[in-house]
């Protein structure tokens, strides 16, 4: 097995497709996949827009062996192994590591709230001890909006200093620009890589010198995003990112999974690309409809 | 099998003892289990004071069938079998029902925020219908302080016809008597059982014809609880609330999980009955020595 080597690039949270019935539907989810790396994304699996809170442990873990299985590959791997709790987060980010993923992306436990420095620096460590193996790199998940558990600068130091190497980067959800320049400022020249939670911010991570970002709309406007990743030296730059927040913009506008979802569907010519498990609700036909019509009003290769 | 019998009274979110290394220990949560059943407590096993959420779902499978082996009786407990996923929750809650367990108490999915009714009617939905028996008990677990995600009464009225008798009540720990009283006044009728989340408005509640509480501090004060639960319509009962909630409040002035662990390390002179997992943090020498001189002052069978 080759040695992990370090993430950087765009990064997508891979969608999941299911069947009629909710399933997992493995053909369409390798079909996503290899689209994405064609394209030069990455493969952030079981991410927030993954639906990956709404899979089992078990589903995973199937997920995970039958990308492998149809050869994709895990040196273009992030997936988020994080749960609340240390065994289930400790048996799937092994599971991740064993399968040779280049990384593993790594939520604090979300249930319990106002809890402190100390229990999160005792969950982590005790992830990294569990898993016990070299070949972890840890991509810390900072997601307050929706974990309502930050990670706080004093969390991530300690953490570097525990585990130098292991802790490998941080995905920065937080939507705060200022907080995301600080990490890059303060952690990047250490090699930890850090990632946007959003492409809206590409241009300035990439020029703060960040690592790229991890991003929901990178399942359905991989070109415009990649477009800007390969050229943001170039002139022109701050008119491709313009674009880009557009079309994200016209997604977010509505639930973005689902609306996401919706794109791929009338993409691919898929109905059942549309579903999404509970607490989440498709989009209605008049949801897609008006944001299939958003869409055609921009020059964008989402639509 | 004995049918399902009408859960009501006063049940505690059972404590889980974890030996030094934080896996459970199973003699020491037999033990605990059988102590609260002798006080007249039921055991609502896997509550969010259980620390349920950092427990993995095998875990909770084998400390359900290590009470069981030990004759601890299935009709009085009601285990929270809540995850995220639809899949967890309905192999967690299959089990619970197979064993006879006389009800479940049910977390909504708590990852995604912003999610309507009609997604958490599907969730609530395809866990029923995934579980398919008859025996099944649900309650509702509504607490919007650690999920961020309530129970509006419009989910709750929608459940109860859609599943009458399958959705059997509600733990309402949202802090706000108004919205326990209206579910009470509401709901309560028509055979549904609503519990306070809290002790401190046991009196409150029986008077307004609700079925009980589930406390976590009934781990502590089960004979303080009690007494007010089996003589709420005798003169002194208010004198017996006040007294239960001057002891809550001292619990309370701590981080309550810890602040319980460390009470029962001393009163089973049991040091690694303190261990938490973390995100949470068991109460230093000084907080537990505090804590029970703080009890130490009040006339309260949990000093």
């Amino acid at each position: 097995m080759s040695e992990p080597t370090t993430l950087q690039g765009v990064f997508s949270p891979v969608l999941t497709p299911f069947s009629a019935d909710l399933t997992p539907h493995v053909p369409r989810y390798i079909d996503h996949c290899r689209n994405l790396l064609s394209q030069g994304v990455g493969l952030a699996i079981f991410g927030t827009n993954s639906e990956a809170a709404s899979l089992g442990l078990a589903e995973k873990r199937q997920l995970l062996d039958a990308l492998l299985e149809a050869g994709v590959p895990p040196q273009r791997m992030m997936p988020g192994t994080g749960a609340c709790a240390v065994p289930e987060s400790v048996e799937m980010t092994r599971h991740a590591v064993a399968s040779g993923c280049a990384g593993v992306l790594m939520l604090p436990p979300f249930y319990y709230k106002g809890v402190g420095d100390e229990g999160l620096f005792r969950y982590f460590s005790q992830i990294v001890e569990g898993v016990g193996d070299d070949r972890l790199r840890m991509y810390l998940y900072h997601i307050p909006p929706v974990t309502q558990v930050g990670l706080s600068h004093a969390l991530i130091e300690r953490l570097l200093k525990a585990y130098p190497g292991l802790i490998a980067g941080v995905k920065d959800s937080g939507g705060d620009w200022n907080h995301t320049e600080s990490l890059i400022r303060n952690y990047q020249p250490e090699g930890f890589q850090v990632f946007a939670g959003t492409e809206t911010v590409l241009l300035d991570t990439l020029r703060a010198g960040g690592a790229g970002c991890i991003t929901a709309t990178a399942n359905v406007n991989a070109t415009g995003i990649m477009r800007l990743y390969e050229t943001w030296r170039a002139p022109g730059a701050a008119e491709l990112q313009a674009r880009i927040n557009q079309t994200r913009a016209v997604f977010q506008a509505f639930p973005l999974i689902p609306a996401m979802k919706a794109a791929i569907a009338w993409q691919t010519a898929t109905p059942e690309w549309r579903g999404v498990r509970p607490p989440l609700v498709e989009l209605t036909d008049e949801q897609a409809n008006q944001l299939r019509m958003n869409l055609a009003k921009l020059d964008t290769p989402a639509a």
